[in-house]
């Protein structure tokens, strides 16, 4: 096949050549998003009087057919054409004869492939966004569900103070807030318009790019030609906010897949979100948070692949940025799916609340009883040291905080009155922690109706 | 020495714990945070009737003497103490006495090191910010001095287009923009106070966090109380901050590197920006710009190192969180030396403006020879093919674009007049690149005057 | 449709969990080695009396219909079939009834994974070492048609000691002799057999494993069973190796690059190993290297994909393994594909000697200059700084080494006589390296010598 | 001070660039390698005639009183000479005057780096073998402690099947062998002598390569000179030792704070090898485990550090190489100190063993009941979906497996007999688990006696 700079060349295109450097396997993804493009330039175009009124017209019927053929999965590509943007425009020859030629004036593939792009993280991020408010509001209506479930809330794995179930779930909806406001971040840097940048010097072409980037909807434009083709770091953005969100759901399945263990044995998941054993019966994986928190790895692979590749790279446009978009395409996916199953995964859970009100008692109460003793008056050190001691004697005993007697108590420090006794349950515990942001219910409900708000909810 | 918690332990810490687990030996440069930190928790405490007026005073006054002990350099830190917060504390006990435990009343050290964090990412992103200004400052002040600097851009590392030389520098720019955008959005992240959040249920003690954040200066408060000590989000965004300007200026440094070779010829560097060879008498090696773009690797080491730390980590805290400091430390570090060597460079850059000029001609004027067959009204891709042929007839021939004749382009097309000879010059080609963010005299002239005004130049 | 481990659940799977779990759209690429392993694991349950002679027959009638339908593509996948070996069961049972459900009698796919996957590696990494080879061969070929061209070699991308080309090229096979040991290393963890090991704690039919050892041609058995599928060092080693092998070429690529350049010409690449530009006339650019140079993103990328899955996983078999599969094949396909493709690129190179030769010359031979003085017994550093302060000196005249004449020597040192001369030429001072593995002719075709043995040239 | 390099240079260093480059702030912890090689090389000088007699004497005297001077801890290093070299080169011409300079003739600073780096890395790697081994076989002394302590295993941290735990522990130690595989591999790339390679082409004196490979006690030579320089995968391979070992001793760490954690409560950790809480008194923390977890992040961010630094660097040396030995030597130091706590740390463990029993009762045991129906006829597939029906009927009903009747047994298949019960014991589900490597006792004995073996115990 004939290709777009031959006349320069001397030899036919190596085919090991062809497979090697093609893009279009993947790059057909941008396709619609070209055609997008393609319209705007058009107009541009006709603007610039570079094509006649009727070269419009046609033009843009071919466009606007090739765009159907793309919507019915009727457009064949092909690795001759390298990538994306020659085969529709290839196709767009095809259909109008060389005057489809005209589309690339004032346009080189540097800021056509950027266009693309940016207009696609756009729409993705968009979804993205969508799909972590779900994920969000799940959380919030789980917390409202599980206000007066105590829990056990752990430090190093080990128990460490009762907390009401709704602050752990509240708690993931802040990270997940933080995740937003990265890819709303994303999103930001996306929004600046580069075509009109041509190779990396500019076009010399009157085309106006602040039409351009009115008509396809880019907030503002890049200032600078070298700039616009040369740097990627607004995928590095999409792929950095992905790791990250990617992380904290690493996190929040780590949990929960510890939760739904016969040993924890806080919550269950619901059976038509987990997968058997092929060789044994009684197994019920949870294989849905596990790979969740695997794919952690290809989310992190994705940023580490396009870090690598944008290293030490000469200005202006290089060959090596065509590696940006299998990442790019992988992390965004990869993420889109996960928000998908992860919310009726969370609508399903049902919570053992037995079993996480034990988990909350015993010397999960100590360091109240250690408070306890500062608010007597004691100095916060030495009462540590107390009720540390306390503790040491209870296990050797075998004993817990709550069958202590005001006896055993008074050994340790005089200071112990009957209402320290009072003091060892769970819920009360909890309700005591009335800072800002704490587990006690009425703080938990603050922030509750706060989050309701924020969500709509 | 005896340990905060000794009560419930039964033996001493094993010494190869001792100095496995420390911190001190690292985090100990947050000793000033630190005290700042104590300083206003000590308010805090008083406010809520925690410590007397006099005990205020006497806690007060131990923790200035501290901090000039910190500031002289006189404080002497014990591995035996773990950590930054308890030798300060122990420190403080040791001035005032027992009661120096007070400090560490309505406060556990998970919320207490993430507010120290967060108070000195604060300082130190408003560091890079500034030194970030300085080096775009230096960028447009390099651009001013070459605007009449003809160079040709690369694509490929194969000559593309002439530019001028100041747009190259400005390029530089928008990318360090973008990085101070990340920068802030790091800022902002960092300026939420956990202080309050205990270990992680909240504190049972009326503490005014809202107060607290006042005080010590942050913006907002975190709103939830285990993941304000679960969480390092906030540090992953400093350390992808640094390693994405890293990346930005490991190509800057590449192309100075390229550019100071004797086969391009650009550009030469101070002898005093430049080291020898101990072996070879002739070398003029420009190490600090490979050291620039080496130090990208532990830039983006540090980034790995925090997210495979934080990937699966259940909730709230785990002593893996530790890991965050030396990264953290070290990227911040790296980046603030980088631009502190890189601005004197900058400035001290000769530029061999004839070998730049001689770059940019012949076959990088060949774009413009095939859009003039446009505007006389060739389709594109005609014009371009035509354009090449002429071009690999010239290379056979070894003959410049610049010594062609108007016959010899006849031969290719009739479309050619006397007018197209008149192009062939890099400034002419340059100026014709007219579109906003071209490389025209008249647009980088504009981007020049809008990037003084937004440096204050 | 019907899980296998239907039994014990009360809800069907949900669609959208099927999708999200399955990893047959990937891991079918393991089918042929499934068979293998079906076939080999079938005779093992003959042997252990758990499937008749009868049913044996049926059986291996099935599974080689099956192989026949997978070689001939004819072979349809099911997500709701989860992975290749659920599928491949399932046309088993299609074909022969309920008894095929016997086939994973003493086995789980826990260990039937890792088997196919140690199948695979082994039968891939046999196609790497040969491509190596291959290029390892090219490689000596280009340096035996290069002894006699001179070049400057390079440090800090400053010339540095002329030096015969042939040396540049047995360096670069150097490289690619260590990247086979690490090849060569990771095989061999890859080949120890996993099969029998069960879901995790062994099987409990008398399995003959050694002999499956045998008839799967494993040099080794795993000898435990929770390591055996529990691990996946084994698949690090492969992408390890990818990326160290990539990283090499990397390097080999950037030099291409450069040498490729206007500014260095020290080589041109064959027009068929090239691509243009679809707007910019000139353009021959280097695509195929800047990819392969790219490529060591995706290569890295895929590396710590994995290194982040691992991590901090608890034994044995968890199901975020699943993730192993796609930087594997992406890694193991990346680097054939660029195997393939340098090759031919290397073995079309055009070499323009003169233009090597001329910067081999001038301040590249200043080294020699001061060795020179220090045979007639100048301390080395004392001789270093008398050539330093010639070389500057003639820098300000704007004169190269070449051109000194004795007497100009003279006024540096009076150490200095025609002999002095005589050594200011590339040639000649590269043949005065005649340390072992030194740039003299000498060593180089005694270098050049063993390769060929080495490489049964 | 003056520069080595000075004579070609018209001004001053600036300071900046001094400290930006020096390496000496680290590079110094290769003194005493530097030391080792000077004396080889002295001794290869005066072969080579290029020092007399008598100044071999007083160079070496001179050096090796600085030898002394390092192992007093008196030697000063100052910025200003950059690296250990220089600062060893200056030390020496202190000592002996200008003659101390004749110690660098033959030799440049690129190829004397290398040399240092691979001596210390063979003695290095030579700590981290026997530190692996003294794990290993602590690993085998416990499994000789535990053979007859029955836990259940894990799959997607499920209960799966009863093992004993020493097979538990024998799997870690086969994971622990491969490491040494791994680390024996980098050995064995380090083991090249690259001295006497020069700047990058060789040395023009008549230094013997291979007296001085024998002499530093290396097994090979380096066989090019670029590459001898230009090359760090041995590096590499070091980090990537380190980070796939850091890999498996992090999830060794993840498995045994799950164990210690209340929930499960399988063992519990010495006192002496834990911390406790500033604020929660009840609080026994593994932070030993959890920092070894963490730790990986500093051994995978080390990895890619370097890998970075090496992609598409331009052979031969580049001043980036210079990154490589912080990483390095963080990654010895963190891989040493994680070795020699966790030895201690793994033999104080104690053991629940009356909880880990209890783990591995109940459906823990359904495979075999599955194998049981196997065995009379039943296709496996079959005899999976009728104990999955038992079990989950069982759940239903809030039974455990070890409840059942026969009767109960029978409504489900007629196929289960009275031995059908006498199956449900885990030591007896165990010990049917008799394919080489599986968790019978007579496994476990065969492979901790094949242990014992090579370990030398």
């Amino acid at each position: 096949m004939q290709k777009p700079w031959e006349g320069r060349f001397r030899e036919k295109t190596d085919e090991l050549v062809e497979e090697f450097t093609q893009s279009v396997s993947f790059d057909q993804r941008l396709a619609l998003q070209d055609i997008r493009q393609n319209l705007a330039h058009l107009k541009a175009l006709r603007m610039a009087g570079i094509v006649s009124e009727e070269e419009e017209k046609l033009l843009r019927k071919g466009l606007e057919e090739i765009e159907q053929e793309l919507k019915e999965n009727r457009m064949e590509f092909s690795k001759a054409w390298e990538d994306v943007h020659m085969n529709i425009e290839r196709r767009l020859i095809e259909k109008v004869g060389e005057v489809g030629g005209k589309i690339h004036t004032a346009r080189s593939r540097n800021d056509q492939v950027v266009t693309d792009e940016r207009l696609f993280i756009k729409e993705e991020l968009l979804k993205i966004l969508e799909g972590l408010r779900e994920l969000r509001r799940t959380l919030v209506l789980l917390a409202d569900r599980t206000v007066d479930v105590i829990v056990v809330s752990y430090t190093h794995l080990q128990r460490a103070q009762p907390i009401r179930l709704a602050h752990y779930f509240l708690a993931y909806r802040e990270a997940l807030l933080v995740d937003a406001m990265r890819f709303a971040h994303a999103y930001r840097l996306a929004d600046s318009l580069p075509l009109g940048s041509g190779a990396s010097a500019g076009v010399d072409f009157p085309i106006d790019r602040f039409f351009l980037a009115r008509e396809l909807g880019f907030r503002s434009l890049t200032r600078n030609s070298l700039y616009a083709v040369a740097e990627r770091d607004f995928i590095l953005e999409v792929l950095y906010a992905c790791a990250v969100c990617g992380m904290h759901l690493s996190r929040l399945s780590e949990d929960l897949i510890l939760w739904s263990s016969e040993e924890f044995g806080f919550v269950s998941l619901p059976d038509r979100f987990c997968t058997g054993s092929s060789i044994m019966p009684q197994k019920k994986n949870p294989d849905v948070l596990e790979l969740i928190r695997g794919k952690t790895g290809r989310l992190y692979g994705n940023l580490f692949a396009l870090l690598t590749v944008l290293k030490g790279l000469p200005y202006a446009y290089n060959r090596d940025l065509q590696e940006d978009k299998e990442p790019l395409f992988d992390s965004l996916d990869t993420l889109k799916s996960i928000l998908v199953v992860l919310k009726p995964l969370l609508e399903g859970l049902s919570i053992n609340s037995e079993k996480t009100y034990s988990s909350a008692g015993n010397f999960a109460l100590a360091t109240d009883l250690a408070n306890y003793l500062v608010l007597k008056g004691m100095p916060f050190r030495q009462a540590h040291k107390v009720v540390g001691s306390l503790v040491a004697q209870l296990l050797e005993k075998g004993k817990s905080l709550e069958e202590v007697s005001l006896e055993e108590l008074k050994a340790f420090s005089e200071l112990f009155e009957e209402d320290a006794l009072s003091l060892l349950k769970p819920e009360k515990v909890a309700d005591r922690r009335k800072s800002y942001g704490g587990t006690a219910k009425e703080q938990v409900l603050l922030q509750l109706e706060v989050a309701k708000r924020e969500e709509g909810l």
